[in-house]
């Protein structure tokens, strides 16, 4: 473990020092192109810039003047550890400072943009609380799991399209919807719009069409994490998702970080899964330690209602990759995948307003008034923290978006 | 009705001839870069060589240049048409044959690729015939449609990063499977593995997040169609299907055409819908002539088991964007819906194995063979044809695939 911190002002000691380093891309006012950065406190540094200093042919200079992350992920493990070690010495040792100065913006002087060009996107279903709440909610008199929940991590195809970048707002989205005591359906703006607080994972090294990828190549190709909300119209999702699944409900937006977390900066965020039983079949079998430590905050026009756990997800990472890949299906670099639904056992550790509601049969109170799902106006933040490998924490990228009124 | 013919040898009353025109990626041996093509006959024109011996800066040359139809498509309907006149003039007239003649390739001297960089690929499920005959087998004591069904066109995101073209081998996917008799899943090579024959269109141009496409906007958005077999293991897909969708039962694989048939070759091929009750909701109401009379053809091993009409769809193509952008959801050049599996109301006219052999429990007979769901070796192949605009039938192109053993 390395105590090291960074000579940028207000680095040392904040959630975003030597030990954090998320990739971002961003462009300034001067110069309108989308290019690399990467985040140190308050300041994105301009990284193409700076590696043709020390070398003009460098190949990451290259990669890193492009408007995605895409074509330094697909570089690979060693040389996004070729890239950390370079980017941290230059960070830390003093005698950089001088002619790196120049090339950090402010954070506030900067836009930032979506950071990777996405090929798929998948949405799982990956926690046993979640999962529950909604079986509880839907089907009352049944078991709340269905028969193949503990059996393999659930999820789906979501719309890549429509992944924006936090910030984003988000448009309240009209669709059918018909509740039960209603005749037929209607079409106008969701009665019901709600949130998904997820990690999202991204691809940064594809594979082969008809080869799977097996739970221990899971850092062979994920190149790190977003924070990810899946928007979602729970009326016009209840009246269409029998029998293909979710689709107009979930279609509409997904926001992810501006800030992509490297996989490194994680290292020491390794857990334990909470337990499988029954266990898992052979090529969805994990290590002890494939679960992460990493804290959630879910805010409503800034004020916190919910700490999901990450920590408590019943399928790991690795197991969805596994998954995804079981049937020969290959990844690609930019392919994006959600966990699903963080929610802890505690009602407030729960991920979406259906459950913090109860599916607004139990409205929760924020600062005396009483919520449900969201409404225009509303703006919902979603914040991640996680152990650092020098002993303090570090932040993930926040994911914010306000919803507005349907056109 | 123009009854004109090209000089190109053996294209004059073929299925290929001027009223047909698709596009296509292809490249030679003599020259690896992909390119945009035409169809004539049995040849392939290299577009962009011979829109440059006219105008060396020609825009179309250009986009014509790359290795997909995306930049061409992007250019929207009225550059469509300004090619089609263009690529007809140069086919029609004789005097353009000496210098036009060296740019064109014989089929079987060329390779065939993707001809799209697929955005979002969204299937449905527009047959009423195939919806029903699916509840029938899986729910033999309910009504065979779903309450949703006649008021939307049902849908679901899939892999666009595993759309293959025609031809591509497609490798028996594995997965976990449980019979509804066995205590637990078990992974292993699908035993129920099949086809689903459809029709594919392909989105020209993109659409603005939160803005809906109207049914009547459907060519200005839509360039073409392409044939589509969206493989399925049913055994995997019916144990993971509840309640997120299909997933791994499809995505590992889905093939088109290497040719993409414009709209404008299809002027001929509309027909009346065979009827919507109830009234669909005003965002899905289309023109009397909004369903197509396309023939497909299924071939086993080069027999046909099955001709499903398309011209017997429930919904429209039409009504098929209209739906996936009622939320707001935005479409990009290069995405991909498929029909949904093709069936009329004959069992001669199904477009599965799954309904061919009703579930595996009424195996049909080729050549005096019983067949159910598909065994290595099998070739599958699906044609299509439709009227032309000058009174004979155009072909669009074909998918064909065949079934390795699992690995």
């Amino acid at each position: 473990m390395t105590l090291s911190t960074s000579w940028v002002d207000g680095a040392a000691g904040s959630l975003f020092d030597l030990d954090n380093l998320p990739y971002g891309v961003f462009s300034t006012r001067d110069d309108g192109a989308r290019r690399v950065g990467v985040r140190i406190g308050d300041h994105v540094l301009d990284l193409a810039t700076v590696a043709e200093v020390g070398d003009p042919a460098s190949a990451l200079a290259a990669v890193w003047r492009t408007p995605s992350l895409n074509a330094f992920m697909a570089m690979g493990p060693e040389q996004w550890t070729v890239a950390r070690d370079w980017i941290t010495e230059v960070l830390r040792d003093e005698l950089h400072a001088e002619r790196t100065s120049p090339h950090l913006h402010r954070l506030d002087a900067v836009e930032l943009h979506l950071p990777i060009e996405i090929g798929d996107y998948v949405d799982f279903y990956a926690s046993l609380q979640h999962a529950s709440n909604v079986g509880r909610m839907f089907r009352p008199d049944q078991e709340p799991l269905l028969p193949n929940w503990k059996h393999l991590p659930v999820g789906y195809h979501g719309r890549s399209g429509t992944v924006v970048p936090s910030g984003t707002d988000i448009v309240r989205p009209c669709g059918q919807r018909k509740a039960p005591t209603e005749d037929s359906p209607t079409f106008g703006p969701s009665r019901r719009l709600d949130i998904e607080a997820e990690l999202g994972f991204v691809v940064g090294v594809g594979s082969t069409l008809g080869q799977r990828v097996g739970t221990d190549a899971f850092a062979d190709h994920t190149f790190g994490v977003v924070g990810l909300n899946d928007w979602s119209a729970r009326d016009i999702q209840a009246w269409e998702y029998v029998p293909l699944g979710p689709f107009l409900g979930k279609s509409f937006a997904t926001s992810i970080s501006h800030w992509v977390t490297p996989l490194a900066a994680l290292d020491a965020a390794w857990t334990d899964l909470p337990g499988q039983d029954p266990e898992p079949l052979d090529y969805l079998r994990v290590e002890r330690r494939s679960g992460l430590d990493i804290e959630v905050e879910v805010l409503l026009n800034d004020i916190v209602v919910s700490r999901p756990p990450y920590s408590s997800m019943y399928w790991s990472p690795a197991q969805m990759l596994a998954h995804t890949t079981a049937n020969g299906a290959s990844v690609r670099t930019g392919d994006l995948w959600g966990s699903g639904t963080i929610s802890g056992g505690e009602p407030e550790q729960r991920g979406s307003f259906l459950e913090l509601s109860w599916g607004g049969a139990e409205p929760f109170t924020v600062f005396g008034v009483e919520r449900s799902f969201l409404e225009d106006g509303d703006t919902v933040t979603l914040r991640y923290t996680a152990p650092g490998t020098s002993g303090g924490r570090i932040a993930l990228g926040e994911v914010t978006g306000r919803v507005l009124p349907a056109t």
